[in-house]
């Protein structure tokens, strides 16, 4: 299933996309995407549901946050070998892990706000996974039991706030809007092999990320099996799985985002993501 | 007022403490500590409540986190001039920022319970800064009109999790049970001067650490203007100041915590919390 949740903001109901291409309301289904909803049990029930018998929603509403109710929003940095490289950094010889605040979760389509005083926000296509049971101490093999589904994630991320602000990235990563989730929640069923999709990102048209999940260092079963070894995982909790190549920060001279440009990104299987760029107020 | 909650884990109730240190129930009157009964004007309508008029609660109930709905777990590291030095770290020319799992929180009594692998559990008392209010760039002056009052705070750390585990502090910080809050969420009005405070933690009985805030080097009103430049704060987000001298890691040599042992700690004013340490399951 291809699970959204569409509305003004703070008002989103939770709905599916059928068949068509259309957004059938699950109000009636369920309370939201979040919480026990989330549970893969509960996920599998709801796939019995006949999208033809559920309210099409007509129009062309706001798509918030693919998942509501996230207590953790968990990044990995320096994932892909090659975007170390981009950013002079090696490999780390373990995750590294970092936090994102939940504040700056938007929905896919959301204006991306560049705060005040910045002047290096980038950007970052990364896989989102979706935890849809309490982990804690599971084993790789296991780990995808405890996994709703997976997502398109930007990691909006200004680069000053980030390195040259005093240590920790989590100032350059939490910034309001630095966390656009969706479209869609993709249950597992329809991902094959989240080691094997491809990935971009576009700003003003130009390609400037184009990679594959293939070139990922620690995979999607390590990451939830590793993190939980460190901290419970609830459902709703998102891991951010790192980027590829391409961010602004590596291009020689780097470049940023500014006011009046169109960031658009998406991931093989899981939906596209659209923002204007604008300053903040 | 002194403000808890209290009953088991995931139903408490919150209350507050009458002028005999008795706890009288406040469900008729507010929902939870949480949201917008954070904010500031309404916690000031909640002190004209005669708490003569409360239902007295019998026997001495379980206290869980003084805060309800925090999104953000955010803690300033190296924020006491002489903990820094006995880490051998310089203090730093901007706030240091990482963030807790929200998971981490629990009541000021619960058990604290070392994580599977862990040899390097350690302690920090911390003044926590409740906040009431959506605060976003606001300035020094005008911080506190953001703040619903302080607690005590537990920012138990595993230094090797922490810093010898590739990058970030995340990763020792998030532990489940790593984050006692309480016992109260002490509204402004009663804090004369949160510079002002004595602090200390004991390990069986012995005094670990012995400070007072007055030797913070970025103080609350700074800390509050300075993380809203960055990212919205909302109603419920903890900030976790920092701790003055006396960790395990900066002592000769050092010194980390066992299941068996008891960790008390408080905040002049702000109440007292006392946990068992065990091993995680």
């Amino acid at each position: 299933m291809k699970l959204l949740r569409y509305g003004e903001v703070g008002r989103e109901r939770p709905g599916l996309i059928d068949a068509d291409g259309n957004i059938r309301d699950l109000s009636q289904n369920i309370a939201d995407l979040s919480d026990e909803t989330l549970d893969p049990a509960a996920l599998e029930r709801l796939s019995h549901v006949d999208p033809s018998t559920l309210p099409l929603v007509h129009g062309n509403p706001r798509l918030g946050p693919c998942v509501a109710g996230t207590g953790k929003f968990i990044c990995i940095g320096l994932n892909y070998s090659d975007h170390a490289a981009e950013t002079g950094a090696t490999v780390p010889p373990e995750p590294i892990i970092f936090m994102k605040a939940t504040s700056a979760i938007v929905g896919p389509d959301d204006d991306l706000l560049i705060p005040r005083g910045s002047e290096k926000t980038d950007w970052e296509v990364e896989l989102g996974v979706v935890i849809g049971r309490h982990a804690k101490y599971v084993s790789e093999d296991e780990a995808l039991d405890y996994v709703a589904g997976y997502c398109t994630i930007n990691d909006v991320s200004e680069r000053a706030f980030q390195t040259e602000r005093s240590g920790q990235w989590t100032k350059g990563k939490s910034c309001d809007t630095f966390g656009p989730i969706g479209p869609w929640l993709v249950t597992k069923d329809e991902v094959a092999d989240p080691q094997d999709l491809g990935m971009w990102l576009t700003v003003n048209g130009e390609k400037v990320q184009d990679g594959s999940t293939k070139t990922m260092v620690y995979g999607v079963k390590y990451l939830v099996s590793y993190l939980s070894q460190f901290m419970s995982l609830h459902p709703g909790d998102i891991i951010s799985t790192g980027t590829p190549p391409g961010v602004g920060m590596g291009m020689k001279p780097p470049r940023y985002l500014k006011a009046g440009d169109v960031v658009e990104l998406g991931i093989e299987g899981l939906g596209n993501q659209r923002q204007n760029v604008k300053a903040d107020a």
